[in-house]
């Protein structure tokens, strides 16, 4: 079984909305083993939707459509598809009393306009809408299209989302008797070619139903291995073969395989080395801190953040000494470790990391240019202090992200020793 | 004009990508007055490329692609333009010299993988890739496609948007013969509904030509008056009498009425009243810090912030009191107030800005719910401590982010009135 997706409304096509829905059922979908083949927005009037939904029926055999089912005179996903299947309406009596069970619960009365939205295309499978008014629809085409399935949604995406989650994907899941399996491998430090090369004898052999996508993000680029099949120990022996010899041949930039973020994977680590974190930033503004307290539970493990942007800040706060910017500039080595140095006597944490660099578009020289970066990492246990000078190309923003990136790394990398 | 977007990529059909470059090349072409008819994501299998390429050169006069130019043997999109339209490739001199610059600037060696980048197809109108490796073309279809455009981009969202803007844009802004002009009204603290009702008046009277679009961000809602007609000066003219007949009805509300953003307003702000600011942060855990020092310029007026997570850095740092926390709780006005005076004190800066919260998920409680933010502010020169206690609701992330944004607000509304 192939699905297609198609988002119907204009917000979409000016760019006032990013389309998300399609996004989360194609995620559903693929969890269920029915790979999508193309997913299409387009506009609300009818004899578009009606092309549109034609073209898709010939292609798949259950397209899914989200938009167009609400009471304002834009929505026409109804009336497209009477048109396209030559039926009329009738009343759901399933839907009519969630109608008014709903209005009921918030005293209001039932309108002739609301009314309406327990209106259903004759013969329709009624989706239940938990979150809503609009009913929606699972609707078998007829023999001109094959039997195939049409299925009406809202386009709000939290009545789609429990529609997909009750009724839609348990009704597909039964008749397409499919398994699948993806896994994430989370690199950093590498980029696409280079990863690319290095597992291209991998890439030529993935066993039948296997398929790897390469996701680039700012430090790097990410893995998803899928495979799909009708049995779920075979499809699992498939995946898991290829992600182990993946690991095995770049195992040095995974940092994991399974959906949790860099920062999540640096807390989890924390928290088993018994470890507590600090940090000191100047470049970064704050950066890094906001990031390893994005971590739901982070107080576990990071105890403070100085944000030292000016010279005095960091000799006042962290005891940096006047001399050592002087000599060295505030942007070196040197002042980094102090900086860590000072981070770590101040806050009492395990390890203390610290930045100082150029973001830019101001400050450069040709000595220090723009996208230059000091980090330093101090560590109470080992006591080491660890520096390093990087060099990074792009605009403010992205340098700053850049090298709020590049100091967690050194926190993981760190961490991996421990 | 009409454009039609295609979108390549098996993460956009898996769910494991949500497409938000379709939405920016959407949002961009309604800048110019190109409507977009469809927008379909489909495979990097080369004929289903063929097919969709096809498909919409003959409803579109241009076709925007973005994806699969990238080193990668999934990357397809060359191949299947050179089937669809029979032509070969050829090395772009322009491509390549960027390619060898960005690789000489890293020290890194010229790979062949890296090479193929800059091979485009022939009789292209190359796009200079400002942020990345891959080149991007402008390609006329011939008269088989009635010589229309299709537009290749890579997927990397900075590379193709910066394509857009640069090169993409202006090429058919020529083409497209008509002059455009957007105002964005930046407003904070006020609602869609109840803007839209200060304003209806001006909204039932707009020129021909104007429309009004609403917005909505996390913190209230921007609104963009957008005038297209064929002469500068009438559209000039009708653009601005709508922004200040809006500016004038809706004022109290306005922060800015053009492309800045907050944080660079209160920038401008402080440097105008020659004043410092320094921010003590416990749930924003640095946000607060990270926004104000997105702003190039930032360190003439951010003198530093403290992350103060566990109460202990909040007393050894702050000189908050233990004796406030354990009668108040860490999330209190009280403790806020002790933080913003704290800060005022360590950071010798002019204005002191303090957090303290729950971003939730975990350490709620039914007086402290997940969501509740209490703020204060220090100001040196009136030598007054203000504070508040706001509500917000969602997931830690959103709470986060909307905390933050309160913060500015109040730096903001203390401005205001400097």
């Amino acid at each position: 079984m192939r699905a297609e997706i198609v988002s119907i409304g204009d917000e979409l096509l000016k760019g006032q909305r990013v389309n998300t829905n399609a996004a989360f059922i194609a995620g559903a979908l693929a969890g269920i083993g029915v790979p999508v083949g193309r997913i299409v927005a387009c506009s609300d009037v009818e004899h578009e939707m009606v092309s549109v939904f034609t073209e898709s029926l010939d292609r798949a055999d259950i397209v899914l459509v989200t938009g167009g089912l609400g009471p304002t005179r834009d929505d026409r996903t109804r009336k497209a598809t009477q048109q396209l299947l030559h039926r009329g309406l009738e009343l759901s009596e399933e839907a009519y009393e969630n109608l008014a069970a709903r209005m009921k619960n918030r005293s209001l009365e039932l309108s002739d306009a609301l009314r309406d939205q327990a209106m259903v295309i004759e013969g329709s499978h009624v989706i239940p809408n938990t979150k809503g008014t609009a009913a929606g629809m699972i609707i078998r085409c007829g023999e001109r299209f094959d039997n195939r399935y049409l299925v009406l949604m809202p386009g709000v995406p939290s009545e789609m989302q429990a529609m997909m989650k009750l009724t839609v994907i348990p009704y597909f899941a039964l008749l397409s008797n499919s398994v699948i399996r993806h896994t994430p491998i989370k690199t950093l430090g590498i980029g696409e070619s280079t990863l690319a090369e290095m597992i291209v004898d991998i890439e030529d052999q993935l066993p039948e139903g296997t398929s790897l996508a390469y996701l680039p993000h700012t430090a790097g680029v990410n893995l998803m291995i899928s495979t799909i099949g009708r049995n779920q120990e075979n499809v699992d022996r498939d995946n898991r073969s290829i992600v182990d010899a993946i690991v095995q041949k770049a195992g040095k930039f995974v940092y994991a395989t399974s959906e949790v973020t860099l920062e999540e994977t640096i807390g989890q680590m924390l928290i088993e080395a018994g470890m507590t974190v600090a940090v000191a930033e100047s470049c970064t503004g704050g950066l890094v801190a906001s990031r390893l307290t994005d971590v739901s539970g982070s107080s576990l493990y990071f105890l403070q953040g100085f944000v030292v942007y000016s010279n005095q800040a960091k000799q006042r706060t962290l005891g940096v000494q006047e001399e050592l910017i002087e000599s060295f500039g505030a942007v070196s080595e040197e002042v980094a470790r102090a900086m860590a140095t000072g981070c770590l006597e101040k806050s009492g944490a395990d390890l203390a990391l610290a930045t100082t660099g150029i973001a830019g578009p101001l400050g450069g020289s040709p000595e220090k240019p723009v996208g230059m970066l000091c980090l330093a990492i101090a560590n109470k246990i080992s006591k080491t202090v660890l520096s390093k000078t990087l060099f990074m190309q792009g605009d403010r923003e992205r340098n700053k992200f850049r090298f709020s990136e590049a100091a967690l790394i050194e926190i993981w990398e760190c961490l991996r020793v421990v």
